[in-house]
């Protein structure tokens, strides 16, 4: 597993260089940031031995362009957004993992994982978590929730090194976007109420995320979505009727 | 279990206020330093909300002041400090412990904890070192192992914070204390060698700090040195022979 920390719009250059020195002291290099506030003198001095880091990182001015080509793409919450985020959690099914079951199950997969972490003063926005495939939140006391972005990294880091590279290869992103797209489709071919289509879309996004699918599961789904698909336009012969059925319930049981 | 968390001369306040902040998360108060830096405008910016862990941690001058009354003295160690510690590792068998298996440990234990962080530059010295009954090191990369003071508290208070208090009262460090000075005197009754003297003291207080006495283990452990001393001294009585045998018995058993 290759992980790819994202700092979403970091707000002091103290934090970045931070967060650079706590990812090589985990064994972790790639750092990519969206929208950086400027790295000068203290945020090279914070990250000490770990300059490689910030020198090698690479800034990017939208999210998606940040999280490109990664295989899993998880988002960090606090406590503190937990109201906000009720409804979306409570609706959208978002898996959200303690530090340890994020490690638990991220061990023995290959791929690139990228870890969001938000804004020091408001985190990740609602649109930001939105294209995550689950979330991470560290617990922590209901006195006083909010910790900096540093340490909160750092226990990332902390529980993430121990997670063992693995022979099992995460989907691809393109895989995982195509299959998203072509469920879309799929929902708008069988007249699937348009203003319920982003709800649905953002459900199979989380389902997928929590399944983490192979490269091979997710052609194979594409397989039958495009099969699915093909029939509902081309409408039904006789003689595959019994194929079909076998589809449908392949379908279901996933 | 209550953790003293116990700064040994740290150098720079934005770290004291950090390892605050840290320690207020995840629901820990008692902050104790040893002559400390001076914690001015930055130091208090950084604990941010934890402001008051601060205005209520405690100075003192002395190492020895500082752990006064905990039942269990932790210090932390990071892997730069292994070549130099190895003599005392080995020889003198220190346990020493990842996070998790520290939290493992003092999952439901009754008392106080005492965990040193040492300085920035150096960590804690082996004088320092010689005083705690355990030691707890963060598993880092060999590239970079050398954590930030604030990043590594914070791995440790994340891990201490899953501990649960329980029914088992450790024994008091006034009890552990009394047991050491009786098996000191012991050794000396017995005219063990002068110079092996200090080595054998360290060497018990390991044990000691691996077993986790309960008061009740330590007064029982006392009892058996003080009656074996009595019998050095005072000779051996006929009718008592099977008794002691017993007694001896059991201590080479613990």
């Amino acid at each position: 597993m290759n992980l790819r920390v994202v700092l979403v719009e970091p707000l002091y250059e103290g934090n970045v260089g931070s967060v650079a020195r706590s990812m090589k002291n985990f064994g972790f290099h790639d750092l990519v940031m969206v929208n950086p506030c400027k790295i000068e003198d203290f945020g090279s001095a914070m990250a000490s031995h770990a300059r490689d880091v910030l020198q090698m990182s690479r800034s990017f001015s939208s999210l998606p362009e940040a999280v490109a080509g990664a295989n899993l793409v998880v988002g960090t919450t606090g406590k503190r957004l937990e109201t906000e985020q009720h409804h979306l959690r409570l609706h959208l099914r978002v898996p959200c993992f303690t530090p340890s079951e994020l490690a638990v199950k991220l061990n023995g997969k290959e791929g690139t994982v990228a870890l969001l972490l938000g804004r020091e003063d408001c985190g990740l926005n609602s649109e930001e978590l939105a294209i995550c495939d689950m979330l991470v939140s560290i617990p922590t006391s209901g006195e006083y929730p909010v910790m900096n972005l540093s340490h909160a990294a750092t226990v990332l880091f902390y529980e993430l090194s121990g997670a063992e590279n693995g022979a099992t290869e995460l989907a691809s992103r393109q895989s995982l976007d195509l299959l998203r797209e072509r469920a879309n489709s799929l929902l708008q071919d069988v007249s699937y109420p348009l203003h319920k289509l982003d709800f649905a879309d953002l459900m199979l996004r989380r389902i997928l995320g929590r399944a983490e699918l192979t490269e091979r599961e997710a052609r194979s789904l594409l397989g039958i979505i495009n099969r699915i698909r093909w029939r509902i336009i081309h409408g039904q012969e006789d003689g595959d009727r019994a194929e079909i059925v076998n589809i449908e319930t392949t379908s279901k049981s996933i």
